[in-house]
């Protein structure tokens, strides 16, 4: 069968999938350019070496080791790891055959990521003047992961239409444009984007879909036949969906304010994502005619509130309000996916597999425009005056900064985030028509068998006489039962 | 295939499981209500509060941000919001077409009992008598969660054969039935109960069983074909198990006492649950006449030795009284979901999908007076003056009570539990009979296709000729394979 | 079906697997043992004891709570434990017909050897000469998992070959030697292995394939069709190997020093495994005609990385040395895969089914020995003259030892650990070939049928007339398509 289809595959003209070449050649490359780029600029920061360490305890008179910022961050750390690898990866796996893909390619290229985006960063934002180098700690990984989540939306939007060696120069890309965005908004305009709805899933979000539509296929509905869901790979995403639900107010709280800062930021995330729960059944249940739910509503729109708290999370922004922040946005987030996307699709020629239209772009920002608002009426009674400079950092060039202008700033960075995405996806996609990057043929989309070997099901032995009437079904279509039993008579 | 069912269905007088008005209705109305209850009443606490969080530092003369509660609880609650999630919900994945279902619905009561929860522990608990608001905190999510679990462990025994609209309710009067009897245990008794046996597991399994006992179905076995599971759902339900029995030394270690509160709570649970392992590997494999292993008593019963840890586990049980423990309520679990399930069904007329009479009620039964039996020892010799004292709260109104009447009280939380689950379940269970709220038909539960867009399966597509085959085989059911071979040369 | 295999079976006089009466006996036995011992010698430590906590505050005049090691290291702890079940569990789900086992007897085996592992190892390394008596807490909580590890990657090599009572002995036999080899190795020879590539992944690598050599079954290959994965036991197995890679900088990190040293040893490891995805990836890439990827290799060679950094984890071998480590071990370990474990079955008689020899033996070995360069290689100018003794514990009895000689050390280390897998794993398996343990026939392994109640498949209910086809096709297997439209028509 398989020799069969691979010669009519060749019949036809279909494009070249062999990566046997470009992908490890890219494998090698890359990853022994970052053993040089590491060897030249990366060291242990002064809390995770020895004997830096040890200097810090003394000349800054830490008493205990418990004060190392391992202890306030590595169980978040392990939190946003999980979302990234198992959250981020099983969410992709939903296709009924390209589950071995989504899982295993945002492996890849989260792996990749997070080695570049600790140089990106690190020159950036913690270049040593003096020695040229740049230190890392546990921070430094959390922000790693966080820089890799970018890329990993954006392959949300090119899920099945791309092959690896395209989602690692995606990645290469994405990477690097996030650490200038970031350094522009964080640094430059001086936001306050803690769990990143700006410069991780406005960002994100915008950069896979200009890049999808530049990749757009006319064709696709050739593979429409994959582009579905079986019983138990809708199981897997839901793994997915749950880690990124349960760990979503880590991720917020991640890199906030030791001491109050992380809790609230916890807190607010996990009551935005309750009260989006609630709105996206809702809507799902309402969008059909007997009241059903949808698995794709309920695997995607139930994050939005964590997507949209991503700025605002570590401000006071009160309970309630973030539970006003989920309510909206589950029930946008499952429009997104009951009208936004098919419309897209057909007037914008825009695919976007996993909607990330939905869960990241609008969702990222909004949060933006949130954490703008709420910035923006900031004020001392709520914060106090010291913990109105602590929250938003005024201090410095920035001490005689106001909540209102702050505001301003937080939504001229959603600004910012959303037009690196589109201009840099715009870019990115025309790199990616080459035509040399092994991207699967129109009628071949959605499957694991172009870059994996995939496993022989017990289902599919179909014993010889089965393929047998196979063919002759194929052969008429519409042939009623009498004349398949006159057939075999 | 689908509409020829639905056409049976209706000429048979199919109960309406429509829920496009109810359902949505549901959702929207509690999470408005939410949103204002919140606005009213939920403030953050001093430790997650920028202001008050300053102002406490300075008049607690707090050094470091490390003292907040956050470090001290917040990687037990992630592991508890795990198996509230994770746990539970794929726990209850096992049945083969059931499992979106058991999922998506634990994932949806869940995030409306957590809301509700904190609103209900709050006035009980924690009602500022001044300001009129509640403070809440890390503590208060894990309370939260801890408060739907109850709930959570009420729908094991409705496992489906309810509408999602129906298990809003019982979690609506589920967390609001938790909360007073959390209320009349832990404060008015002065019981401790870290891990929840009584107020948790005890409560839960009773509420659940008593509903499921008036919502009986005599005509349940018209759905037997699908009160079971395949393979592969066997091996999400153990993923459900294993994150259950990982984090339960977390679950039940959550809220003890910072210090040596929290280690021993941890190191108790975690020797329980290995000994529950081996005794549940014992029985099970003891009762099949090859030795072979069910997975039913995998799944459930090697969590048993948790759940009877929830009050002990905070005790100085010793960690061979904890093997004891584990030891026992495996083999009680094992022999329940062999002999007293079956029993109960038949001479009862209860039907407990997932067994929570085996994993749930009476584990918990048995630690509440575990609990109250190693409370009733305790003396100064083994915990010191000073720790009695600790470990028991004997403070304020309690300062003069005795190990021996901490232990009597502690007996009777435990029936109080128990009456609050029986009596609330009934008469919930009788709320539950009208006919409004899109239950199933008897011949039409554990079945996610009344309640979810399903996608169709591969192997569902059966070519023609096989249909053609199998209604003749079902024609002629005995024939012998020499009469095929006639038919079909 | 069933009963007609059955019959055929014991015509054939294949072996009996009834473990009804060994089983049970067996975790009985070993659980009451148990618990008589913990009653003996088992006590909490200062830690976890309300009293000795108490007392403990007072005389080390320890000001917080937070300052229990609890805080240090229980999140690692779950990390670690998460790797132990779901990590190793689900990473033996792969093949077909043997989750259930895969999962079930790594549950069981793991909650037995961590209770044998707590005795082991306090009397080995924590037994009080005045009170003859065990002190545990967290860290004896890790080590313990640690312990078992070495006994459930010998499981890998015996998968689907053995019978769980085996796997129970392999397990008692595996923590005693473990226990020993650790005491002479940490203990005796004074190395420093916080991620035991030494003595967790060496031994436990040598100890299973030893054990599997003696085992060797000549006709194995009539179990051939079981022995392969389908694509959604693929996916299972991802579970596994996404938990191991993700929580592996906890299990390097977990018992390392407080302070610099955890955060160090998670920095190293998280760079080693993310080098080790790419090259994993390229060389899996390269060895198919065309470029397609193969699971086996992205389910374990990219874990090779974490299992090398085990020893020098905890060192300061820089960020880029880690990433060299990772790059490294992920070629060599996929092309164990596909080179040398074919090699040492055909000519060395050694069959291993999870490659044990790739991703455990060899990078142990390797890691051992890339622990004992960077050891030797230390110096005060890295280190500093206090951060040397920090981190080589170079104290009491140690206290002149050199950089140089200690090295030396480490590599005597991972010779002893090695001898003793090879020994101690072959005499293990001697005494697993008494025909008394219940394990499956030649042409029955790799199958659940034989130790669990398996549910029937929807896909198994095969219409007869696809079995007579399915016998004539067995009869005929290279009959041609026009043979059967003959014998059809």
């Amino acid at each position: 069968m398989g020799n069969l289809c691979e010669c009519l595959g060749n019949f036809f003209g279909r494009k070249n999938t062999n990566v046997r070449v470009s992908l490890p050649a890219v494998c090698f490359i890359w990853q022994i350019a970052m053993i040089v780029l590491f060897g030249i600029f990366i060291r242990y920061d002064e809390e995770s070496d020895v004997k830096k360490w040890l200097e810090l305890k003394k000349s800054a008179n830490i008493t205990s080791n418990i004060e190392n910022d391992f202890y306030f961050r590595y169980p978040s750390f392990q939190d946003v790891h999980v979302m990234i690898f198992v959250g981020f990866g099983f969410l992709m796996t939903f296709l009924k055959r390209y589950s071995f893909s989504g899982v295993g390619f945002n492996f890849l290229i989260a792996a990749f990521g997070l080695q570049w985006a600790l140089l990106m960063q690190g020159w950036f934002h913690s270049l040593d003047p003096v020695t040229g180098t740049i230190s890392i700690g546990v921070e430094s990984m959390i922000n790693a992961d966080f820089c890799c989540a970018g890329s990993l939306i954006a392959m949300g939007a090119l899920l099945g239409k791309v092959s690896p060696v395209q989602l690692m120069i995606v990645t290469l890309f994405g990477v690097t444009l996030f650490a200038v965005e970031e350094y522009i908004i964080l640094d430059l305009l001086h936001c306050r984007d803690a769990g990143g709805s700006m410069v991780i899933h406005a960002f994100g979000g915008y950069y896979g879909l200009a890049i999808s539509w530049v990749l757009y296929r006319p064709k696709l509905h050739q593979s429409k036949s994959l582009n579905g869901s079986v019983y138990h790979s809708d199981m897997f995403a839901m793994i997915g969906t749950l880690f990124l639900w349960m760990f979503w107010p880590s991720f917020n709280s991640a890199i906030t304010d030791h001491g109050d800062g992380q809790p609230r930021a916890a807190i607010n995330t996990y009551l935005a994502l309750a009260a989006s729960v609630l709105t996206a059944v809702a809507i799902s249940s309402m969008s059909q005619k007997k009241g059903k739910l949808d698995m794709v509503h309920i695997q995607n729109a139930t994050l939005a509130g964590g997507v949209a708290m991503g700025t605002a999370a570590e401000f006071m922004i009160t309970p309630y309000g973030s539970l006003i922040v989920g309510f909206c946005c589950g029930i946008i987030s499952t429009f997104g996916y009951l009208f936004v996307t098919p419309f897209l699709e057909k007037t914008l020629k825009l695919q976007d597999t996993c909607g990330i239209h939905n869960l990241h772009a609008v969702p990222g920002m909004l949060g933006g425009f949130v954490g703008a608002i709420v910035a923006a009426f900031a004020n001392e009674d709520v914060y106090g005056k010291e913990g109105l400079k602590r929250v938003f950092d005024f201090e410095g060039d920035f001490a005689n900064r106001t909540p209102g202008t702050q505001g301003g700033f937080q939504a001229a960075g959603t600004c910012v985030a959303i037009a690196f995405g589109l201009v840099g996806g715009g870019v990115v996609g025309l790199i990616l028509r080459f035509p040399i990057w092994g991207d699967p043929a129109d009628d071949n989309c959605f499957d694991d068998d172009v870059y994996w070997e995939v496993p022989e099901e017990e289902e599919e032995i179909i014993p010889p006489v089965l393929e047998y009437n196979n063919h002759m079904i194929h052969k008429h279509q519409d042939i009623s039962e009498s004349n398949f039993s006159v057939e075999q008579s």
